[in-house]
């Protein structure tokens, strides 16, 4: 029978991390991975497909990595675990496992309306041949619509515009697209930069019923309907815990495969990190639907690290992410106000803005405008959003280390930052520590 | 007689970002800024005159915020201090304060090395009618020597070398330039790069004199010589401490202002901050000759608070910053491997680097690399270093930020980064998280 120390269900971004964090704590351990993928999709570069990046095959995440860690591939569906004796059922037969790793992902969330399980309709499943088949149907369709303003909902729709000749159209529940991630002031800007790209946005629009079997007809509540002979689902997505469920691992509360802060599950040798597992928030240890590569490869990186002693606990998910359309670029993390509040946080925000170049007519600049949200009271910092160019993809990281550090808006006024004319804001419009200060001001004659 | 609750002499990044400070913390207050300057330019960019912006009046820190915030203007030139009334004496009269701020700045460094002090031979001083004149000289001149390769020093190269037409060459003395904010693998790295572009360096150079009248002969000890029309010092900078001397208020080790962490002198109304102000350093209190603008806001948003009762003191300088030369940008926050030996530290380090987009083929994708120096033993970060895109000016204030909290390598394998296919690198291969990996690694192993 074929065996190893560190087995690992799964070869995406949970997966692989795992794994070469598990040869990194544990270099004396065999570990083998198993997929059922021939390859392996880089799962947040799926909109870039279909107009910057051109085909999946250019859309990889290499193994290099896996040889280069000297982990064992073995590309076969895993279709079941035999805890008792510790063994993972495969399609290519037994695999023996001293500690066992899921990392299984997610599937692409159907709600349950009338035609939206139609065969020609849509999801973002991981996979090249039913992605490639999007990509030819794509070629033929005058009419898109997209249902979904999320991220990839937004991104889809900005790449397929893209391609040319298309009408393409966004169909979002919300009153705005991006509002779980930002707040309406952030949405708003975006929807306009997408909409002035050629994008049609319709928001507050739930969709009823979806006509016809291509082209097809979504029907909006209320009645009015646009037609498409290429519909997509970016609604999100739900743990896939199949393999877990069958093993009878303990689920959790949202429906992933419940593990501890150490990413044990209910079995002693079997750990689960990323989309499959449940999670936590970080602001007040709450469970968390959030479902993000970054994420994923924290998991696995405590779970490889826990396989033989706790080494690590996840604080829980603080959730920083960002998005760009064109040129304009927007980060999040932590929480919004809206979503502080949802949580029945008293919150003081401020946002402060200026040029990300000093003087403003040095080559790129561009505003960058930085909201931070703080608790009352406490004066820490919940959250915070940017807006700008590509350096808000970092900006945001600031963010979230911030956030992850607990800091005050005194702290943050306090914040050594490094500055340059080429690169950023001056010291004096630097618009992070600028909106700390005057956080901290609202704070004082609070 | 004219009158203020707070009076700061000087109106560049120190003196502004205090006034501002000051109005921010004591609205109540009436504020004035005293400066000599007609218009005040921002320091880091006057190297971008001479290329990119085109000249100075297009460099220039607005006034625009003193409006905003209520500030009183008076363009003069201090000349004393009358501490026992509480005066400052200008050449427009006397000014009657409660509090002083001296954010008088620094001078250029002319090193006793004969010749050097020779009129036409430029230094970096911050006053237009003289950067005006290095600007018409230059237009007329063929050879240009830079003393110093430093961040001035290269930037003032490369920005001269833009003109065209022109053999810019750069004189350091040290085995590398940027050798005190980088180690040698990134220092090396910047040369080539700014040789690339044109430019002769000339590194363990040391200037033994300067002959002639114009054109300059510039003998390098050894004896090879340079001619040049324009010779440029760009060395460093020596705390402006005239007014404060002549006051009779206290000096510190390294020439600046003597000031308490709360960034008051030795006299109870009078505080200092900036390049003036004496400063400590961030990694065991020792002084620091370190002089940015960006340390300077920052002394000044703590000297600004502390006007009427005490409420920030600096932690120390941990000195962030980052510079950017064609389309290679670096930036380096805390310790350098070298300088942090240098200070008796014993360190692991560890550097990774990946494509800072995903895939590796989305546009502008290069390579970002980062260095991290941690402290052996308590595992905790004392510096970073990052080269890559325009970006790293952020990437750098994430590694000041981890820097800042004392982060340890074990804290930063745990980061919780957001990444974006056009933004960032992959989760899998972000450099910061998994650089701090390699050196968890490397400590476990020790």
């Amino acid at each position: 029978m074929r065996e190893a120390d560190v087995v690992v269900v799964g070869g995406s971004a949970a997966g692989l991390t795992a794994a070469i964090t598990a040869r990194r704590h544990y270099p004396q351990k065999k570990a083998l991975v198993v997929r059922s993928e021939e390859k392996v999709l880089i799962p947040c570069g799926i909109p870039y497909i279909y107009g910057t990046v051109g085909s999946p095959d250019k859309n990889l995440i290499p193994d290099a990595a896996l040889e280069k860690n000297e982990i064992e591939l073995l590309k076969t569906t895993a279709t079941g675990i035999d805890r008792e004796n510790k063994v993972l059922k495969t399609e290519a037969g037994d695999v023996k496992y001293d500690r066992l790793i899921v990392a299984t992902g997610s599937k692409p969330v159907v709600p349950p309306v009338p035609g939206m399980d139609k065969p020609g309709i849509f999801t973002i499943k991981k996979e090249i041949p039913y992605l490639t088949e999007l990509q030819k149907k794509l070629a033929d369709a005058k009419d898109v619509v997209i249902i979904g303003g999320g991220f990839i909902g937004i991104e889809f729709a900005d790449e397929i515009n893209k391609i040319g000749g298309k009408n393409v159209t966004v169909v979002e529940l919300q009153q705005h697209c991006l509002s779980l991630a930002y707040d309406d002031e952030f949405c708003a800007e975006m929807e306009k930069n997408v909409a002035e790209r050629g994008v049609n946005i319709s928001c507050s629009a739930k969709v009823s019923e979806i006509k016809g079997d291509g082209p097809f007809t979504v029907v909006i509540e209320g009645g009015s309907e646009i037609t498409a002979e290429v519909v997509i689902l970016g609604i999100g997505a739900k743990a896939n815990t199949d393999i877990a469920v069958s093993a009878g691992l303990e689920i959790g509360p949202t429906g992933g495969i419940a593990v501890d802060r150490a990413m044990k599950t209910s079995d002693d040798n079997i750990f689960a990190c990323g989309d499959c597992a449940e999670k936590v928030s970080f602001f007040g240890g709450k469970p968390s639907r959030l479902k993000l590569a970054s994420i994923a490869t924290l998991e696995a990186r405590i779970a490889g690290a826990n396989l033989f002693g706790l080494r690590r606990e996840s604080p829980g998910t603080v959730g920083a992410w960002s998005t760009a359309v064109g040129g304009l670029a927007m980060g999040t993390a932590g929480l919004t106000e809206a979503s502080a509040k949802a949580q029945g946080y008293e919150v003081v925000t401020a946002a402060a803005e200026g040029p990300n170049r000093h003087p403003g007519c040095m080559p790129d600049a561009v505003v960058t405008k930085v909201k931070l949200v703080f608790e009352k009271g406490s004066g820490v910092l919940l959250g915070g959003q940017v807006r700008g160019d590509a350096s808000c993809g970092e900006v945001v990281n600031e963010i979230s280390a911030f956030v992850q550090r607990k800091m005050t808006a005194e702290d943050i006024a306090m914040f050594q930052s490094g500055t340059h004319p080429a690169l950023t804001a001056s010291p004096i419009a630097y618009a992070l520590v600028n909106a700390a200060e005057m956080a901290a001001g609202k704070m004082r004659s609070a």
